[in-house]
């Protein structure tokens, strides 16, 4: 696998980005369930990136790159595509570096997720709804301005930051037995098995996937990277394939991919939802689902999951459609 | 007022009901709200009860209860009526100590309110949606099996039970210059009064209340209880009138009552939904309604919350219905 070569961040990248992170992230807590450790017999520990500054994880990964930028390449500020969590962290990111960040999203992005970014300061272009028009848009940015292209995952910025997460947590509850995080493009999961692996070598690194959006699953098996086109799944956070660099981290580090049915996520969203009382978004009750489905040897282990974020648009829940 | 000379809990009972009751309930976390603290220039502290057993500070006082009968009565069991919280309280304290608990409900009680105590193992005895008749089925289980009735509010060991969430609160956070519950029988107003007044006799102790069951309020400024017949409010943990105890405490050591409407309610309850992603219920949503719409000076201030609870029927949310 020539890809397993290519260049991954180290644990000391994971730690530099924490450092410079640190003042403008949230060091979330970690929440247990007492209801759901007795139904799963087991030890569940929770790390609640749906608290994290802009509800998720990927502030992280934003912030180490906004923060890694010379004065001069941040004076021409940022910009990215994408709908999602990414959007909403780099525009936050940008606004408490004082840069500029666009963001281009595609016309038809839900309203709640085009006003969070708007809300975070981010300037706005709209785009068709296609990889290639998004990137053209990019482009264009790119030229008139001179701005700093930040990808969402495929980065080493961007995964050394995400993997902060699991050292958070790992500082705190190193003796886990298997950590368990959701991975769409992978940065979360790759960022946290270069991170898990060098804490402690014992822990099982586990990714959880859709499996309406099982490239990752399939390009593991596989030893190549697999695209999946289009794929439809509730967890919205979920529908990117992996990089490179995420691939190439993935494949060293991890120890297996899961896959879970969309009924599952539901069930599991909304069993958090009623029995932790948090609100976790689809694309986390993704490793909550795993477990509840019995897709992992659990029992008496002490499990580590990361809730990778909250946003959610309250006016259409699953269960309320 | 010669009702402020009825016999209260004095701080050395809610001393007493947390080390009786620490075994049985969980010392719940303390959060605070960035965004929140930027909107209202202020510093606000979240007692999450919503992440209590059972999902609120109702186990506080079932458990004071039911752990300080005497085995002799606790084989004869306990009994209450309600369809709210306490209920569901009742019955898991009960089941943790190994005793029966009978629980009068109305045959028209939601089916989740029904479930939540039958799945904590509490015995139903249906009964018509009236006053008498429910008083009626209590007193007929207690004929029949000794069983011990429970108030949900009005009793001392209920108040000391309740005033531990105060006190686990002040521990931690003692300097706080106000102190916010809301208030519907005024069980966890008055043990919050008890305690604060003694921790910090600086913090001012405000009860928070539905515009539409504003009986405290009334109560409060007219010197005697005023209750409020049939109140319909979507916080349907406050709709409850004050007893002779709970407004004995209130009258003595509370500072002020102030009311909200119903739009600031569910208004409230979608903010720290979509900005804390923690589930509260309405009533808990009823002191933050009051931090939002200004009802109380707060600007730089350190004010403490005690969120009630976070027990919700997620398929009718005052949102999507």
């Amino acid at each position: 696998m020539s890809s397993v070569k290519t260049k991954i961040p180290a644990f000391k990248d994971v730690k530099k980005a924490h450092k410079r992170i640190n003042p403008y992230i949230h060091h979330t807590p970690v929440l247990t369930s007492s209801s759901l450790n007795k139904i799963l017999d087991t030890e569940i520990f929770f790390k609640c990136e749906n608290f994290q500054k802009t509800g998720s994880f990927k502030i992280r990964g934003a912030s180490n790159a906004i923060y890694s930028l010379s004065d001069d390449d941040a004076a021409k500020g940022v910009c990215t595509h994408s709908s999602g969590n990414h959007a909403q962290a780099l525009a936050y990111a940008a606004h408490s570096r004082k840069i500029k960040a666009t963001i281009v999203m595609p016309e038809n992005a839900p309203a709640v997720k085009k006003n969070a970014v708007a809300g975070y300061g981010g300037d706005i272009r709209f785009c068709e709804a296609t990889p290639q028009a998004r990137q053209a848009a990019c482009d264009k940015v790119m030229q008139e301005t001179g701005a700093v292209f930040i990808p969402s995952y495929n980065d080493l910025r961007i995964i050394a930051g995400q993997g902060t997460a699991a050292l958070e947590f790992l500082s705190e509850y190193s003796d886990l037995d298997i950590i368990l995080t959701p991975v769409g493009g992978g940065g979360l999961l790759g960022g946290t098995s270069i991170t898990a692996k060098e804490i402690n070598p014992k822990i099982q690194i586990i990714g959880t996937e859709p499996e309406m959006a099982n490239d990752a699953y399939l390009s593991y098996r596989e030893g190549e990277i697999i695209p999946v086109e289009n794929p439809n799944t509730i967890a919205d956070g979920l529908k990117t394939s992996l990089g490179d660099l995420t691939f190439a981290a993935i494949s060293e580090n991890v120890h297996d991919i899961v896959t879970v049915s969309e009924e599952s996520i539901v069930e599991a969203m909304r069993y958090v939802w009623e029995r932790m009382k948090i609100i976790i978004e689809p694309s986390s009750a993704v490793p909550v689902a795993a477990l509840l489905s019995k897709k992992i040897a659990i029992k008496n282990k002490r499990i580590g999951v990361i809730l990778s974020g909250g946003n959610v648009d309250l006016d259409n829940l699953p269960w309320c459609l």
